[in-house]
């Protein structure tokens, strides 16, 4: 039988940036009518937040938490865990808490013995853009993206329903995973990306010393390699950090893959310089 | 006194994939009315580049520079330095030999002391997708992309004119450098870019046994620093081996700018990894 949605929720958004203000801009476009209200530490982020019309408030944890059906957690993933706690000690059986953040072990682990771990659930969208704050929030962002949803066996059935339901209202596919597991494989998949990124763009800085060489000659394919180094530090090093073995375990791999271009390049192997690159062009059978 | 632009111009394009297709298309889209005739070592391409009405006909080397006003060649750098003194040893007083490779220190040597080095006009659109063969060619392609012009004054009045006039008409600014300049700036610039690519998607392939997961979690920004790692080996291949000095140099920096921040998430140096992003974050100064 299928349930009644009910989309006159109200939201609590905790940290109404790129992430947080598109959750609640997707929430907007897709039908849901209850108050939606932010908690920001920064005056000029809140400002902005109301002026967007990213929420209808911004309160303190405390006012919204007692208001809220949904608690979106969506600051840095350092601040993630104590936040997650703190705002576990304060809901009822009635309310859902979700994170929305990158990773996702230290997480789980630190709310894994809560009397209401049910009531959360751990969830990362996989959409992004260099950009941050309230003005890079996107009404359209999640749409046809994935969600990762970790360690589901742990929430209460009612507040998964909720979030598959808002999920699925979104336009986003659900993909199950363990949160171990999930730091691994974005690992290998994002934060590397962004680590060459960051690691390119300080290459051509350091190399060209003439910003108008670079401005010049940047429509070689330069600018999608190099977009995510305009990513912030703020949202990247605790996600590094946090995931610090995974990380330095495929940036050891991608540093012995550049030194393995360097030496056939070095050598003039023709052959072999050939082979990594039909070898790297098999991407394509994954990524359109 | 403005010169009457001449649309009626008789055109040969050696290579007629990505690049020369998509010069042959533009000639196309803005109004030139001349032949536009192709020389293809690949049966299959030279099939379909008549199919996709990117050349008139295809035709040998011989005939097209029989006929032709302006030779375009857009063959991979190895080949070009001896295609270019082949084409120069029979062209007369009123056509023009134009490159548009992304090398041309080598080439612009090779033809230096030709009696006809005044017919050629060393060029390189600073356009390209990771896409290859003549289905890759695009009638917009170069609109609002910079064009480099090496060693202009190597070149006659009459057949610079020309090029001038066409890279007008397809809305590309030009920049004029040395040949030896343009390939250290495109190697810090465009070269390592594919480089970064390739060993990305070579690292991710490496790590990441399972395509699944590549797929399901490509959304954080993965696709965009790795779109260029589809570029081909036969176009890739000579570009890095004849720029080897200048992209040698820049991937040995690129390799210290990984360690650096390997060495700052292995020491829990969070000031310093902080520091790192943002001056990489600097490069949204001159990359919009």
């Amino acid at each position: 039988m299928a349930q009644q949605e009910n989309k006159n929720i109200n939201t609590l958004i905790v940290g109404v940036g790129l992430i947080g203000g598109s959750f609640a801009l997707s929430l907007r476009e897709h039908g849901y009518t209850g108050r939606i209200v932010g908690v920001e530490a920064s005056a000029d982020h809140a400002r902005r937040a109301v002026e967007l019309g990213l929420v209808d408030e911004v309160v303190s944890l405390e006012e919204g938490v007692a208001v809220a059906d949904l608690v979106v957690l969506a600051t840095p993933v350092d601040t993630l865990p104590q936040l997650a706690v703190k705002v576990l000690n304060s809901v009822g059986p009635h309310q859902t808490v979700i994170d929305v953040g990158s990773t996702k072990e230290e997480l789980c682990e630190m709310i894994s013995h809560h009397t209401n771990r049910g009531r959360f659930v751990a969830t990362h969208p996989m959409w992004g853009t260099e950009y941050s704050g309230p003005e890079a929030a996107q009404r359209e962002a999640f749409v046809g993206r994935n969600v990762v949803v970790c360690e589901e066996e742990r929430s209460d059935r009612d507040a998964l329903a909720l979030v598959e339901q808002i999920y699925a209202d979104f336009g986003m596919p659900i993909v199950r995973m363990g949160a171990e597991e999930h730091d691994l494989h974005t690992a290998y998949v994002s934060h590397i990306s962004h680590i060459t990124s960051f690691a390119l763009a300080l290459t051509v800085l350091e190399k060209e010393r003439e910003e108008q060489h670079i401005f010049d000659l940047a429509g070689g394919g330069f600018e999608s390699t190099v977009r995510l180094a305009k990513s912030s530090a703020r949202t990247w090093v605790p996600i590094l950090m946090r995931n610090k073995y995974n990380v330095l375990d495929v940036l050891r791999e991608h540093i012995h893959q550049l030194q393995v271009i360097r030496k056939q390049i070095e050598r003039d192997d023709v052959e072999g310089l050939a082979e990594s690159i039909g070898k790297a062009n098999s991407i394509q059978r994954i990524i359109k």
